[in-house]
């Protein structure tokens, strides 16, 4: 079959690999109708994770179920499915905890062997495991542009508003609008954040938080602080999400809290880096970090999809054949495209 | 001064009554530029509620500070302020609980000796006890008739929906669409609920309910039961809110709810009852009971009214003097009425 | 095999019945080392549970891994396991919530058909759904009398308390010292409630409450409302649990739960009664209700037990054989027994 | 009267100083039986607080009430009474969500015109702002020792466990055995924490958690990192609490925590230091920081240390007179304390 595989940093190529196979009672085999290029691709793409050439890529995906495990109950074979980003046991310590994103047998779709060693969707078929966690039923009125934000981007903007206990009347800012942020803004939104802040330095993106309700602030011609301590009664925003992975961020993530506030990153941090832990800590603040319970939060966001309160589609800019794939991330790395989908 | 006082069941008066001083340095002089009739101003005018004839009653109120207290320091003379219909001392067991609606101290205005012993707001002149918790300083942008349901029905919306851990994507049920319903509705609108249902059996209120975001379900023409089924999948909901306060209605609830979900009663109970116990300990419900920690909300309330998240101006159907209480009770007491504000 | 069978109210009988077979992938079949009889069980004998003759009963057991299915990765033939008293899918709704006592798939050992058909534990063999989730493997220096209790009563005990969200230094009071309020007993002292109360009419269960760390009070001979007011400052417990299931335990839990607390009845309520509904409303309370979330505390209590924090061995009055099980049901019928231990 | 005053880093001296007086009606008059040395004194002996020449300092205290203000109503003179390391103010938008210690009103007793310009508890009278929040009657049975720890080190020891959401049979590691890690120790163990590991250099501090409960471990004698895995089946803590304040600390604390645990950093931050982001982020850890919101745990302190749960006695290693300050500090300075008692 065929699948976009890294090759070498800044290399991606279209290529014949052999076809997956049921390894598990609880696996399933998924033929992908769509997936979708995210921005923790574009860490493989730039030779930042550890992944051997020819590993297939990709983790985001909607397609039909063609085969599944004795011990699959939730999905069978004809079903329309949508898929989460990693999988999950719904047995461990961590899965009996609803803490999925860190289930001790979690594997994550195409990042190579460190990560659980699980082949990528940007291909013909794709071999899921404990397919009953992982894969739901995709309801019918849901598009495949849609449907396939829910087990990734869309769950990790809900992951990073909900997770820190938001309520409605609470204030927010979104630090960073890619389509993590801007999903966190639509997450925000939809829970009521009040007021709902977003902040960024490309306008297209500015402009789209606008629509979606937030209020945009341009991060150099704007005063993001004077304005959001305006919009709180000078007090700083009750969450802040830095949804860009930077130690700039978080630093104005924390200047930008209020005291006893709450800051979530959802970008990703991969090494040591300096933390103003004086000022976090005089503030009281609580900081959490780490990639988005998606499991936890799947069967809501398909709810909010469903009846039209979470819709991702504005974000989708291009639609290509899974054999430009090697075109759509030299245009997604020139960061010409939020979201790019791949039709095998 | 001129105040509404209860007289005898069926029968208020607007007469003559002292005016109000201050007792206590965290007291406040508030004089009110607008009062509401409320479904519990009802509760005493059918002479449920033990309280002495001429004692000044209601409960809603906004207006204008004329002198407080040496150990007040949030509110001066000549602000603006919107209250809550009950006091809290803010150093009680309780309140560093942030459970104000039970505050060991707590007294709620217009409700007789048995409550208090607090005179109404339906008067030229209200006193007004631990002012610093009670009032609030009203936002420029925010007319009489909304300010004055954020300490009342839209703080009581709220609470039957936050106290039980709602978030966005959880279904919810909301019985009896008077102001206290509507305003749950609203409430679960802005955090997110999905899908949300509504009950009653007036059509005016269900094409309001219809208005505010919820589906609309008419008790005794339609299926109520099949319908909360069909929109959650077969479960029930994950929250049904009782804003009726009637055994029946209690019923309901349960038999509405998800196995495992939540009812919440902010609807008034105040005698024994029979509860279908064995139908609720087999689904494994919780319960939630009581008036509503409306301090505890109402500065989230506020927030969200100032940015037009929550408008409860539709439900004011009409506007009176308060020289025409007695007319305007009668009228709310033919549920001729929404919201009635009454103006000094 | 040799199983205990119901036959008819009052009557059980040892008998021979088919060994259980593996019928999904997820099944392990377990040679049964000790079972227990409950408090339910006695429900069953008195006929009050539908529930066919000839039907194996018995829920609480502690054995031997025999055969695992394919998708079973979490114990293997040869280990030595302790059970819960239902099993749960892990990748429902509810399971997707943590709350697997109501998981979609749920079925309960030895309850009959409408209960998830599945024969019951006093018996040698064991047929095991689920067992990833179902089964955990036996620490070491557990012996088969503490392990017995881990998936079932004292799994009770514990979720009574966390589920209300009691803290260390919470006033908790226990209504009913069977093994289930006894195991609540050590669930709170363990959780730092204090004061902890705890209310019977058995002389020897209130002794072994007060070695247990509870002050003792006698129903009938002590005045139970004045003590509990006595140790929480005139305000009431935090929390009350009714391990008993009958209204009047119901009333009295709600008479003494303190305003804004919390009422948890892990009791069998089957049956629609009278609830002093007003009392309730008036207080705000929260009333938890249901069968326990087992599996979603058993991790905690083995950790608990093999730490000697958690200790049921002294409920343990009788062991017997499996053959003896008539004369047993007898004796616990006569409340001769707290816990009676049944071997094969 | 006589107060202990700083002088410049290294020297304190006790000299005469002009009486408080009531300022606000809110305000309270105490005096003093006895006061504490903290760990947070020492930063300011060690001139790292912002601190003028000639002000006192203390913030530890147990006495009698001499005078209050009109407003105050839960504490009257003649009382003997506890108290907190800080004021809060009961109404503002902190206190109205239970965050006391960042109330916009708090102020620190003995720490400079930076922190409230509170004049500090090491004196024989004290000004207590904000009375009925920031003090306790205390119990007739606690000793003056014992009372002093509940509004400081053992409050801010239930707050380190407590903010976690830490349940009965969480792992919880305590890093730092000074005062507020002993004291954690106690809190951990009362609240059900097991296994509990607890971390220093010092024989006689692990020797006193060991009698606490804990298990010792020896940051440099033991392998730390594997004793805790060991502990935990080799997932990490659910908890760990750094009571040092050091980047080290944070560093272990970061390394010793399960994937999706908890790190609460206790111990002072002041500065911007080096943090493993990427270990934390790939973990998904939670970190929390900040002094303790004491106000909010100081009553179920004082129940468990009525009822013997908590008892801090042991760590009190000095009794000395208030003129023997200079010499108490040094001591203390030299580490050769645990905890010092001052009295007038």
């Amino acid at each position: 079959m065929r699948a976009v595989t890294f090759q070498a940093p800044g290399e991606v190529r279209v290529e014949e690999v052999p076809e997956p196979a049921l390894a598990e009672p609880t696996d399933a085999i998924v033929q992908v109708q769509a997936s979708g290029i995210c921005g923790s691709d574009l860490h493989i793409y730039h030779g930042r994770v550890p992944i051997a050439p020819g590993f297939t890529i990709g983790h985001e995906y909607v397609g039909r179920v063609v085969e599944v495990g004795a011990a699959v109950e939730r999905v069978a074979p004809g079903a329309r499915v949508l898929g989460c980003f990693q999988t999950a046991c719904g047995t461990c310590f961590w899965c009996l905890r609803c803490e999925y994103h860190r289930c001790a047998r979690g594997r994550t779709f195409g990042h190579g062997a460190a990560m659980g060693d699980l082949q990528g969707a940007q291909a013909e078929l794709l071999l899921v495991p404990h397919a009953d966690l992982t894969l739901r039923a995709a309801p019918e009125g849901l598009s495949d542009e849609v449907a396939l934000f829910a087990g990734d981007v869309m769950g990790t903007g809900c992951h990073a508003i909900a997770s820190a206990g938001t309520r409605a009347g609470d204030s927010v800012v979104i630090l960073g609008l890619g389509p993590v942020g801007l999903c966190a803004v639509q997450a925000a939104r939809v829970a009521g954040a009040t007021p709902l802040l977003a902040v960024d330095t490309v306008e297209a993106r500015l402009q789209m938080a606008r629509t979606l309700g937030a209020e945009p602030l341009h991060l150099e011609h704007d005063d993001v602080k004077r304005a959001v301590r305006a919009a709180t009664a000078g007090r700083g925003a009750d969450l802040v999400v830095d949804a860009v992975g930077d130690p700039r961020a978080l630093e104005l993530a924390i200047s930008l809290a209020r005291p006893a506030g709450n800051v979530t990153a959802v970008g990703v941090y991969a090494e040591r880096c300096e933390v103003h832990m004086g000022l976090a800590w005089i503030k009281a603040l609580t900081l959490r970090t780490g990639l988005a319970n998606v499991i936890g939060h799947v069967d809501r966001v398909m709810a909010m999809m469903e009846a039209g309160a979470l819709d991702p589609a504005p974000l989708v800019t291009h639609r290509m054949s899974l054999e430009q794939a090697p075109e759509a991330y030299a245009l997604y790395d020139r960061r010409e495209a939020l979201k790019i989908l791949l039709r095998p």
